[in-house]
C-alpha cells in the first residue's frame, strides 16, 4: 500500500509499504477515507520528536473503514464507518479511569509516532473498542477529521481548561488551527469577547469570520497594549497559548486579569519564565494539557447538531497519493494560506 | 405619586400613594424609567401570596435614576442610572456570603412584597449599594429591564441548576416569560437540542424563533411520547419545569434520561408525587432555587457584549399611567400573545 | 461446588450447583475467597426483585483468587486475589464513559440478579478487566469485601450526591450497613456535626463509635424537633436517606436547611410526596444513585492508608457451609445486633 | 497606646501612638485583646515590601473587643468581641461579588501595610461589617487568632487551590506555620499520605505530630529521589509550595505526578524557570493566590467543632508591651523552635 514514510529529519517518501496485520485481538484494520497533516507532524519532520524512528509512517488523523477485526473486539462490524482518535487507550488502567487517557498505561499518542500511522490506505488501530467511534449516519466525512485532534485539542487543552464561561474576555494567542479549534469551542459559552492574536493578517481574518470579535497583529509586539486598552486595564479572564513560544507564553502572564486562567495549548521546546514575583499573588491558575480526547463524543454530538462546524478549517484538499504536494502546501501555510488539509484515500 | 396598588384577592387600583422616603441610611429612593409585570403579581391578585398585606406597591422588576440616597450608601450617585434587582441583599449574611442572596437575612424578595415595590413613580431600595446595579453607558433600558428577574431566574434556576452542556438535550416545559428566559439563556452552553413544550402555537412559535430546535403541542397529552422518539428512546438531559403544576413536574420524571437533572423554575402550590420507586436507581438530581440574582453582573456582560437579547421578550409597552390596561393585557396573554409588557414612566 | 440458590419469594436452599465456566472471551471464573450478605438480598428473598429468576445463585458481594481467564482479559493472570465489584462494566459505553457504569449498556448490577452471583465456591465474571480489583499486597481480605458494594454505595450515593464539605452538619437517617458506610466516608470531608437517626439505640451506639457526634432515637418520631433544636433552627446541611421508606424520606424534606443537599441511598418500592409548595423556594437538591463503584480505587487507596477502617462494620462470621445460620442471624439484624456477616469459602 | 512601629528597614520600635479614631461611617475602632507576629512582617522589616511607609504599626492578625463603631456598621455592637480577618473587603465591588476579597477595590491586605495594623492597643478596621467576624461563645481566644491569616491561607491558597482529595499524595514543601496549616486543613479531605519536606528536623517532628504521615529533611538535596521512592515512581498529586524560593518551586516541577495540582503559597521575589518543555504535556495545574479569606466562616465551624484545632500552632506568648522580645524570638524561629507567637494586650 501507498503510505508516507519518515526516514530522518528532513526526509520523508510516499512509499509502497506492506499491509498492516492484526498483532493482538483488541485490534481492528482500517481503510483510511480520508486523513490530515498536523503541526506535529512537521515537528516530527524536522527531527523534534525523538520517540518517532526512522521508517515510520506518519499520521495521527482520519477517519476510515473497518477492513479487519481483532477476535476480542466487540464494538465495531468489518465495513463499519470510523473515526480515529489520535490518542488510543485502554480504558481500564488508572490514568483512563481519571480522564487522562493522553497518559493511559498502554496507549495514549501513538499513531504516528512509536506505531505506523494514518497517512496511508491502511492503517492498524490497538485497542480498537476504546479509541474508535463510530461516525453517525449523515456524518460529514470532512468535518468528522477535524474530531480525530484538533478539536478535541483546542477543546479539552484550550476551553475547558481555561475555564470559558458567559461573559468572559477570551485572547487566544495564535491563529493557527489549533487556535481556530480553540476559537470555534470558546463559542460553546458565550464568553462576552474573543481577541485573537497573530502576526498573519490572513489568519485573522478568518479568526474574524469564525466568531473572533477582535484582533491584533502582534507584528509591532503592542499586544500587551492593545490588549489591556481593549479591556480598560482589566486584563483578560482566559488567555489561551496554541503558539508554545517563551515570547508568546510570556504575553500570556502580563495580560492575565487577577483570577484569571493561562492554558497552555502549544508544544514547548524550552522553559519559559515564570514570573511568581508578580503572579504569586495575583489568583492566577496555569493549566497544561495533552489531548485525552475524552469529549470526543460530546463534539460528535455538536456537530451532528449543526452547533460546531469544523469543516470551516478546511482550505486544501489533495487525493493521498499526492501526498507529498499536500506537505509542501502545509509546509507553507502562510503563503499557501494554509489551514488544515483534507487527503482522500481514493 | 402614581402606583399601582394590592386591596386583597382581586382588588387592585391606579392610586395616589406619597412619595417613599429614606428610612436608613443604607437605602436609596429610585425614580422609576421602566418597569414591567411579573406572573408572581398576577399570583398576588389571587391571594395566593399571604406576604403581601393590602395597601402593597406591587412590582419588583424595572430600572430608574438615583433620586436620594442615605448617608451609608457608597457606590452611587444621585442621577446615576441603575438596575433594580428583585432580590434585595446585604451582601454580609451568612446565606450572602454563600452566594444565597434570595435567603439574605435582612433581604431577598421584599420588593412588592413585605415593602411597596417598583410599579409606581419612585421606590424605595434598601442595601442599595448591594441591591442595584449601575447601568452600562449605551444600555438599552427595556433590554435591562428583563435582567430585573426574568433573566437572572431563568438562567440560575434553570439552566445552571440543570447543569447544561455542550451536545445536551434539554427540554423545556412551559413557554411562558420565564421559559423563554431559559431558552435564551440555554444557548450560552451550545446544547445539542432545545425541546420546547407548552400547549400553545403561539408562543411555541416565539421559541422557535428564539432557538428552539424541537417543538412539542401537549394539548394532545402526548409529549412523553413524542419526547422519547425525539431522544431515540433516551429521555433528555436536563428537563426544565418553568410551570408549576403537577402535570409538568410528573412530566419531567417521566422524560428525563438516566443521569439527568430536573430544574424546577415553577412556583408550586401544593405536593407533587416524587417516583423513587423508579428513579432511586436513576441517578437524577432535582434542583429548587429561588433567584438569587448572583449572576446579574454576567449577564450584563452578556447583553453588553450582544451574545443575549433578551428585548426579544418584550410584546407591548404602556405608559405607567395606564398600568390597569397592561395588566388586563397581561392577565390575558394568551389571547393578546403577550410576553413581558414594558411599563414607562413618562 | 456449594452456593445459596433462590427458589422464588421466601424460598432458598444451599445447593450443589455446577461449576461455572467462560462464556465469553472477556470473563473470568473467581474461586470466592471471602462474601457476604446485602440487604438487597433479603429484598430479593421477599421476592421484590422481579428481575431475579428462580434457580438464580445470590450475591454480588466478595473476594477471591482468578481460576480460569477468558482469552480477551489482558490486566489479570491465573491466581490473581481480586475484589469483585458489584457493578460489572464494559467501560466503553457511552454511560460508563461518563461515569455512570451502574448503567453500563453491557452490564450494571447483574450479579446475584440476571446472572449467578458471589455467595458460592465459584463465580463467573464478565467484562472481568473493567469489573474487577486486583487486591493490593497487604490488603486485609475482610475489609476489602466491604468495598464490593457497601463502601462505594454510601460513599458515591450518599457522600459525593450529599456534598458533605468541612464544617457542615451532616443527618444520616438510616444507622444500618449503608447508613454506616456513609457515616465512615463522610468524615473524610470534616463536617461539624453527623447527627445519626434510627429506632436502635444499639445500632446508635454503634454509630458513635464510628465517629458520629450526635444520636437521635425516633422510636418517638420527634426527630423533626430534634434535629431543629440541635442545629438552631437552621436544619442540616445534607440529610442522607439510608432507609427507603416514605416516612425517612419526608423527614430529610422537613429537616434540611435552605441550600442544604438531599441524598437518596435508599430503595424505595413507592412514590413520595415531594412538598414542592415549600420546597420550590428553598434551593434543594435532591439526589438518587444506584452505585457505579467509579470510586473503587480511590477506597482502595484509602484503606490501605489506614484512613478508612471498615472492619468495624463486621459483626459475624461463617464458613460459607453455613450461610443459611447466616442468613438467619442478618435477617434479624437488630436482634442479633448483626451488621455486616463475613462467608469464608473454606 | 502602645505600638510596633516600623522605621524603615531593619528599623522598629515600641511606640506611643495616638489612639485610632473613626475616618468613615464604615470603619470601627477595636481594642486589641490577642495578635501575633506573621513571616510577611519579618520581610516588611527587610524592606521586601514596598507599599509599607516608615511610621507604619504593623500587624493583620488579632482578636478584639469592638471599642467604637462607625454608624454604618450594622452587625455589631460595642463590646462585641470579634477576630479581625488579615483581608479588609468591601462585599460588593466585582471581585469581592467573585469570591477575590484579595483583591477588593476598596480594601484587601492593607492592616499593617498601607494602613495603621494590629500590633497595637488599638486598631481601626475600614469596612468593619464585611472584614469582622464575631466571636462565638465559648470560642478559644488563642485559636481563635490562627484564623485571622495563617490558617485561611494553608486552606485557600494550599489545600483548595491543589484540590486535595481523599487517597491523593500531597508533599507540602516547607514546614512553617504556613506549611503547617496546610497541613492541618489538608486533612480534611482525607488523603492517603503527606509528606512534609523541610531542613529543620524539629519542624518535621512537629509536622509528624500534626498528621505528616511520611517527612523528608532536605538538607542533603534528596527529597527528588525520596519523594519518587515514596510514591513508586509516580510522584504526588498535589505539590504545596510554602517557602516561597526558586528551589523549593522547581522541586514541585519535578516531584508532581501526571495531571498533578502545584499550588503555590509562598512569597516569590523573583521569576522561576517554568519547565513547559516537558510539563507541557503533563496535565498539570498550577495556582497562586493571596488568601481571599472567604473561607473564615467555615474555618470557624471547624475549631468550634473539634475537628480543627488550630492551637497547636502556637509555641511562645508574650505580654504585647515585649513585643520586640517577641520580634526576636520569631525572627530565629529555627533556634528558638518558634511557630506562632501569641502577643497578649493586657
Amino acid at each position: 500500500m501507498k503510505a508516507l514514510v519518515y526516514h530522518g529529519p528532513g526526509q520523508k517518501t510516499l512509499a509502497d509499504m506492506p499491509k498492516p496485520v492484526l498483532q493482538e485481538a483488541t485490534d481492528a484494520v482500517v481503510r483510511i477515507l480520508k486523513t490530515t497533516i498536523c503541526g506535529t507532524d512537521l515537528h516530527i519532520l524536522k527531527g523534534d520528536v525523538p520517540t518517532v524512528k526512522e521508517g515510520r509512517i506518519l499520521g495521527h488523523e482520519g477517519i476510515g473503514v473497518i477492513d479487519t477485526l481483532g477476535t476480542s473486539v466487540t464494538r465495531f462490524r468489518v465495513g463499519d464507518r470510523v473515526l480515529i482518535s489520535c490518542i488510543t487507550a485502554c480504558g481500564m488502567c488508572d490514568l483512563c479511569r481519571r480522564g487522562m487517557c493522553s497518559h493511559c498505561a498502554h496507549g495514549g499518542w501513538i499513531l504516528g509516532n512509536t506505531i505506523d500511522g494514518t497517512q496511508a490506505e491502511f492503517v492498524r488501530i490497538p485497542l480498537a473498542d476504546t479509541s474508535l467511534h463510530r461516525l453517525p449516519a449523515g456524518a460529514d466525512e470532512e468535518a468528522m477529521v477535524m474530531l480525530s485532534d484538533i478539536l478535541p485539542t483546542g477543546y479539552e487543552c484550550g476551553v475547558l481548561n481555561g475555564c470559558v464561561k458567559p461573559g468572559d474576555t477570551v485572547a487566544i494567542i495564535g491563529a493557527g488551527p489549533i487556535g481556530l479549534a480553540a476559537l470555534l469551542t470558546a463559542q460553546f459559552y458565550a464568553p462576552a469577547d474573543i481577541i485573537m492574536i497573530d502576526h498573519d493578517d490572513h489568519r485573522l481574518d478568518v479568526a474574524k469570520k469564525l466568531g473572533a470579535t477582535k484582533l491584533i497583529n502582534n507584528s509591532d509586539g503592542k499586544a500587551l497594549t492593545r490588549t489591556m486598552a481593549m479591556t480598560y486595564g482589566k486584563g483578560v479572564d482566559v488567555a489561551i497559548e496554541a503558539v508554545g513560544l517563551p515570547d508568546t507564553f510570556e504575553l500570556c502572564q502580563v495580560i492575565i486579569a487577577v483570577g484569571g486562567h493561562i492554558a497552555n495549548v502549544g508544544v514547548h521546546g524550552k522553559s519559559v519564565p515564570l514570573h511568581l514575583e508578580t503572579l504569586w499573588s495575583q489568583n492566577i491558575t496555569i493549566t497544561t494539557r495533552l489531548v485525552d480526547a475524552v469529549t470526543t463524543p460530546l463534539l460528535l454530538k455538536t456537530v451532528m447538531s449543526g452547533r460546531l462546524q469544523p469543516k470551516q478549517l478546511i482550505t486544501h484538499r489533495f487525493p493521498l497519493s499526492e501526498v507529498l504536494s499536500a506537505y509542501d502546501t502545509f509546509g507553507n501555510a502562510a503563503r499557501e494560506r494554509a489551514l488544515k488539509i483534507i487527503l482522500t484515500n481514493e
